[in-house]
């Protein structure tokens, strides 16, 4: 069955890309120098920025390309590619190069968060495992943080595996979730892993099993120094917050009583009343930890209605990125190495405006301004533009392009770092808990009008002229080579 | 980093779960033969059954559950258990056993698909990773057959893999939707993995590459004998699609000229134009391929446009189950051997009627008409009852119970099959057309009225009297339980 021992990712892929890598082998432009920009159009969650994530996983993904021997059986068996072109597949390395974006870093739409520069076929039989691992990560990263947001110096868990959309969701989810401001998960895995905090106590089973509240929780903190009790599985108020007081009472110095969970109900009132025994029984500083379907938004409500909760558990909401389970980011061409051995630009048309691709290879800068320290926008140039050694440049609005501004005063930071050169990872992968720390970073240069919940402002992502310019000659000249197709035609 | 060699998935659990199984191992309970039952309370997408799968992947999952060394380690130095209870875990392999619906079988609310018998311990460490399992796949079955149920009996293929929530989505997925009626995928390694079609052409980026419709085409009819042309990269009805007429006239029977894709723009408008086209250039068998964001409604209204679209390419919609991107499956204990060793059975009683959990060691039967071959609905036994046995039975409705009927001329079936028996697998897994054609055959039990796409009927799943009566009795006793509790706290 599925069990092959050499099960390889690089067959992770659409046919199609296989297909294309056949038809550039058998033409010989499989080497020719192409380069391709992962993006994606649209800030999902209507955040107003995303938090990149994805880098670790490609790097790996990347330094272990190659096809295993059941790979090119399948491909020879059941799709059946002839033995040259097999061949071709199977001694493939990558051995182009990569610009990326750091884990954490501010993304927003229709700038490059990746670019690979790499002999056309490898860099083709990337596209579809990167776009699936950063796909995933950044949005939730981006939700992680749309949370962390919410609930601010408070802690939060991640709790989502069992609703997470398979088990490399829920541990690349939970590492997501780490870098965008999460405290600790409960998944065990992802704690060995990825070195995160792992947390959690008990569930309702544990009370069935002793049909009793009392006698459960007496049982857990017998076998157990860190205690938070789960309340709610027969009557939170009547049975659960009363037996959970009784036991550390009588437990006194024995545990660390840490709190109560509440998992069910009305939570802003449960949470009132649940404070006000643990108060009045001596236990003030016993925390309230709440976990059921929370999102930002359910929180933001918890918090207006004034409940009593200092920790928070979150599952599905985030994990599976509910309200948008997709960040539509995508692979595309933007330049290649002619016959000639030059480099021309492509373009991708869409009767869709805002679809139609920015060609050439490119660069993306965050001009910060030198006095307040907050960002002016992002400043997308064709490679060779050095907007850091500039006075002055000029930022304008790439769909309505008579909004414009001079900004001066600025530190240009290259938001690109290299990963791979020819092949070779250059790269030294940062720890996750500096990751988590370089986001907090990114995020302080922000006004705060972008990062609120709810309508922040556009961020702007601005082209310089000559980038804007390459775009509008490569737009008329696919226009006049479909008129020239059309004249042919009559 | 996360690259161990022994990497496990019996960590792949969330804490707690090996925080009760402490308490259980100190309490010396962790041997008790504990039932837990897998299901879920809501069918996702608003549909009128769900299609049951991941039963592969957990069986899998328990034959090789088995902590590694470095999982240990992890919990030895960084959970800090004892020696004596990580020893316990070390040793711990599944003896219990499990009976479960096969995939495939249609599922509704409240009625175990999975159920679990095993020494307390064991039962509770299985519970998240077969959640994360069954939780994912069934909900991308159901919702590949509510797709398949509007495109009828037109080709439908999974093209979702850059948007699925990391590879194992990506693959899982891809299978699951296989079995809910899909005939194809574009991941390749799905189709190594599972004996899935793999399917697919080429992207924008090859006629990027070329700069030009018909150029790129003729690369790739060169290279390939069937062709599907991807026609919308710079303007469908005025290059692409005469550059694929060109293309196929010019190769004639070199090729398979199968057809052409549109990827962008109003499908309903470039399929009936582009369907003319090939028609009159003496295509007529030329199929047009649809793939952009669908999903059954976007289809259904092509549909209802007169689109002229034969085959249909699914991706984020399906892959995420994007309108609901998460079924709430739980795993309830239901039943625990007490200390004399007798079962006894448990509940978890909630504010919300609906989130009351179900006793006792059950099973599930649908009641067939004999005459009509039609489900008359699904019927909850206690274990040892034996509706097969009887001429008529009483179905009454869980929640509103004087709505009620006598159905006689019934055949039973028991939707359970034995899977693990004291830890040995005895069942033979079929393979996975079978598994689809299983569904197949399954979903041919149930009226039109519970298949349609809208506010399908309610199906009906009632419990044996024993089973509702033997419910209000723990009702009772909880209730009982907690006034006791109440009255010695005065």
């Amino acid at each position: 069955m599925y069990n092959y021992p050499d099960d390889s990712l690089a067959l992770h892929t659409d046919l199609y890309q296989i297909n294309m890598a056949k038809t550039y082998w058998e033409d010989g432009i499989h080497e020719k120098n192409a380069v391709f920009e992962l993006f994606f159009r649209k800030l999902p969650f209507g955040n107003g920025y995303a938090v990149f994530a994805g880098l670790e996983r490609v790097i790996r993904f990347i330094e272990n390309f190659q096809f295993s021997e059941t790979d090119i059986e399948y491909l020879r068996e059941e799709v059946g590619y002839e033995e040259e072109f097999l061949q071709y597949l199977k001694e493939m390395r990558f051995t182009g190069s990569v610009r990326s974006m750091k884990e954490g870093e501010l993304a927003f739409g229709n700038e490059p968060m990746i670019r690979v520069e790499a002999p056309l076929g490898q860099a083709q039989l990337l596209e579809t495992a990167l776009l699936n691992i950063v796909n995933f990560q950044t949005l939730i990263a981006t939700k992680a943080a749309r949370i962390k947001e919410v609930v601010e110096d408070e802690v939060v868990m991640e709790f989502g595996t069992r609703r997470a959309q398979e088990m490399d969701a829920a541990i690349w989810g939970t590492r997501a979730a780490f870098i965008g401001g999460f405290d600790a998960t409960s998944n065990v895995r992802a704690g060995k892993l990825f070195g995160i905090p792992a947390a959690g106590t008990h569930a309702h089973s544990m009370v069935q099993a002793y049909r009793d509240d009392y006698i459960s929780f007496k049982k857990y903190a017998e076998s157990h120094k860190d205690c938070v009790f789960l309340v709610d599985t027969y009557d939170t108020l009547r049975s659960g917050v009363p037996a959970a007081i009784q036991v550390a009472k009588e437990m006194g110095d024995k545990i660390n009583f840490k709190g109560i969970r509440l998992d069910s109900g009305d939570m802003a009132y449960l949470s009132k009343k649940a404070r006000e025994m643990l108060d009045e029984a001596g236990f003030p500083e016993a925390r309230i930890v709440a976990s059921n379907d929370l999102d930002e938004y359910t929180i933001l409500n918890l918090k207006a209605q004034g409940a009593k909760i200092d920790t928070w558990g979150i599952g599905t909401k985030l994990i599976t990125g509910f309200d948008q389970p997709a960040l539509g980011a995508v692979y595309k061409l933007v330049s290649i190495e002619n016959k000639d051995g030059e480099m021309t630009d492509t373009i991708k048309i869409s009767s869709n405006a805002e679809k139609v691709s920015t060609p050439g290879l490119k660069n993306v800068y965050r001009i910060i301004n030198k006095t307040s320290g907050k960002s002016e926008g992002d400043y997308i140039t064709l490679e060779g533009e050095k907007p850091q050694e500039q006075d002055r440049i000029k930022m304008f609005h790439p769909v309505h392009t008579f909004i414009s501004k001079f900004v001066t005063n600025f530190e240009a930071k290259d938001l690109h770092t290299d990963i791979f050169e020819d092949g070779r990872l250059v790269y030294e992968t940062p720890s996750l808990q500096e990751i988590r720390n370089y986001f907090k970073e990114s995020v302080d240069v922000l006004w705060d009008e972008y990062k609120r919940l709810m309508n922040p402002e556009d961020y702007p992502v601005d082209l310089s002229e000559k980038c804007w310019n390459n775009k509008m000659r490569n737009i008329e000249e696919v226009k006049q080579k479909v008129q020239a197709y059309q004249d042919q035609a009559r």
